[in-house]
């Protein structure tokens, strides 16, 4: 048996332990492991500035995700602590109902059971997993970008001595300790213990991971988002929204990465805009159409439509109406955030009706779609997969359900 | 581009118009189904006969699928009017909240897109996939086995004209027209336009489904379903339930296949669970314990745990207590379908925390585990995966959804 093999089977042990664990305890857990997260501060931070010193000549995006400074450190610790206070999503009745023959049948959420989490080089999605992971009673296997390793294994040493601690075992969190490239193909060999794998990355990562596996596979790609501007749209706010899409954190699946504006919308309008985004350093690419509005934007090529820039850079189209946004959108999104901004409800309703993304938006910043926004609390991921869960990954997300009928000796005729 | 190319991108095109057609087209289309159904009845018996003429030498289980009687014709008609009267599943409206800055969040159910179903040579599966993927506004490819082609093109004909003259795209409703496996090869190629492929069928089958595509696989497993007799059960209701389980249609998958009888009831509830069963003609398979019960059973192998017979054999063991009867589910069950028979409703509830199957029963016939007994209506089948969808796959089950947020210039702080 490998090492990954034996990994993988005491995380199934785990989780049937979780299973029938009763909701106060992974509760417990949780804010033990925020407990230990205080502990843990200094050598949390040592071990990131190490991983920090050793990426230091990566991309700035790059570095920004990897780095653990106060500001991440107290939102991985309030989201724990979020996690615990959080409802819980096991046990919940979802549907009930007494059929003719007094036959009570109820749809009940159960854990998924174990949980291989397969992600970039950011320490607080360590957290963040862990988190949602016990909430919904999982256990989790953690593989976690190698350029984050020592943090890495900092924090799932403490959260998982705060699970032991609990009563719970320890094995519910666990992290692949090696860098290797072999251990997430062997990782993804084990299904019969894995139950799902969630990889969040690089598009080519992702594919080969779906190529390589026969475990259910949700899928976090990163985002292509769109706002449109309708021609109705109040100027002063559609130039807020779409700084706060494109400039609040660029580096992020949810940043705005191409603007269409309405053909019909004022001209004073797209001048608003393109200052809001101008005074934050943003590098416009625009269609032949904006170059006669903005002449000193660069010409947008083809390629454009379709790249996540995760960098200061926008491309923008004109476009005649909603259904040739809709249309853009489709062809050239992702299907993770789109927006429109407009004053008309009806507009609003029929961009909502024609855009088959995961979040569809209205008058706010794509920065928004997410889970802390929705009110979900902590999440693992955004998933752009169509099934299961789409959209923000949280700990309801992670439930999967049984039905549990209870008859009076009731047959099939 | 194939054949299979053009047929899956057809359907693509279908599910866009299909995903923002009102509730009543579909449902007319649906009641316009039945009434084709009603009309084709004479050329669908005379298709069927020839299927059936040359399935001659096949098994009496695989034939007893495969025939179109008067009962079986009825079933699908009345399956397609319920499906039309059903409450449409499109934009339910899952969840509601209004965050603290204004934003209101909403879950939208939306169609999943098109659906591939490939599954066994049984008509009545043609007519109820149909009306499911169509009630939840998804396009659907249709590969039945080959031996009940010509069944299925009857049936196709007749359904698409009714989607035409519905106003709907006829592409709706796509049946592969080749019992080439190549043409199943090359429709898992097509993750361009396929979400979704539902397998139905014999274990070594699926399993190549899964490996061979990069689309989503929503597995149909067959089942080994246990039923744990508790030596508190009244014997005449155990001895209903089990005859029932087992014997009322031997050839399906939630036929039970082990009984575990504890080692505490008293021998009179072991024999008239017998004399049910021999009635029956069931061949009975006991371990040893049970063997000194009941000496003319034939000796239980290790194999026989773990087969499903799809026949009038049923294997038998003695168990020491819940948790025995639980431990033998999870080692030798397919999470199908599993219950308890017992007059205590707390070693009820201790059985239904125990086992993780996609279905619990208590006090209930295995044979009422699906879609009908469960309300749901038509069904494409039972699912014994773990995600997305578990137990019965109806219209609610085809849906994804999507969050809609509206707000009022809201950004990310």
């Amino acid at each position: 048996m490998t090492e990954i093999e034996t990994l993988a089977q005491r995380a199934k042990a785990a989780a049937a332990t979780l299973r029938t664990a009763k909701p106060e305890m992974r509760a417990d857990a949780l804010r033990r492991m925020a407990g230990n997260l205080e502990k843990c501060r200094d050598r949390l931070l040592a071990a990131n500035a190490a991983d920090m010193a050793d990426a230091a000549r990566l991309p700035e995006a790059f570095r920004k995700r990897l780095r653990v400074d106060d500001k991440v450190f107290s939102y991985m610790e309030k989201r724990l602590r979020e996690a615990a206070a959080l409802p819980d999503p096991v046990g919940r009745i979802l549907e009930k109902r007494t059929m003719p023959g007094g036959l009570v049948v109820k749809r009940v959420a159960v854990p998924i059971g174990v949980i291989a989490m397969i992600y970039e080089a950011r320490p607080n999605v360590t957290a963040d997993a862990a988190a949602v992971a016990l909430k919904s009673g999982n256990a989790v296997i953690l593989k976690g970008g190698s350029e984050a390793m020592r943090s890495n294994l900092v924090l799932a040493e403490a959260m998982r001595a705060a699970v032991a601690d609990a009563g719970l075992p320890a094995d519910a969190i666990q992290m692949v300790p090696t860098s290797d490239r072999a251990a997430v193909a062997e990782l993804l060999k084990q299904d019969k213990y894995i139950d799902l794998v969630i990889p969040r990355g690089g598009k080519s990562l992702i594919r080969a991971i779906e190529e390589g596996t026969r475990i259910p596979v949700l899928k976090h790609y990163d985002g292509i988002c769109h706002q449109y501007v309708a021609a109705d749209a109040d100027p002063e706010m559609a130039a807020r929204i779409i700084a706060n899409s494109k400039c609040q954190n660029v580096a992020v699946c949810n940043a705005l990465e191409t603007l269409l504006v309405d053909a019909a919308a004022p001209e004073t309008t797209v001048e608003r805009i393109v200052a809001a985004l101008r005074k934050n350093g943003v590098e416009l690419r625009g269609c032949e159409r904006f170059r006669k509005l903005v002449p000193d934007a660069l010409p947008a090529t083809e390629a454009d439509w379709d790249t996540e820039y995760l960098a200061p850079v926008l491309s923008v189209r004109i476009v005649d109406g909603v259904e040739e946004a809709a249309k853009h959108i489709a062809e050239h999104g992702s299907g993770h955030t789109d927006g429109i901004i407009t004053s008309s409800p009806e507009l609003a309703e029929r961009f909502v009706g024609l855009v088959d993304s995961a979040s569809v938006l209205v008058n706010a910043s794509t920065r928004i779609s997410g889970g802390g926004d929705y009110g979900m609390g902590a999440v693992v991921g955004i998933s752009t997969d169509r099934l299961h869960a789409r959209g923000p990954v949280g700990p309801e997300q992670l439930c999967t359900y049984k039905y549990v009928a209870v008859g009076n000796g009731n047959l099939r005729e």
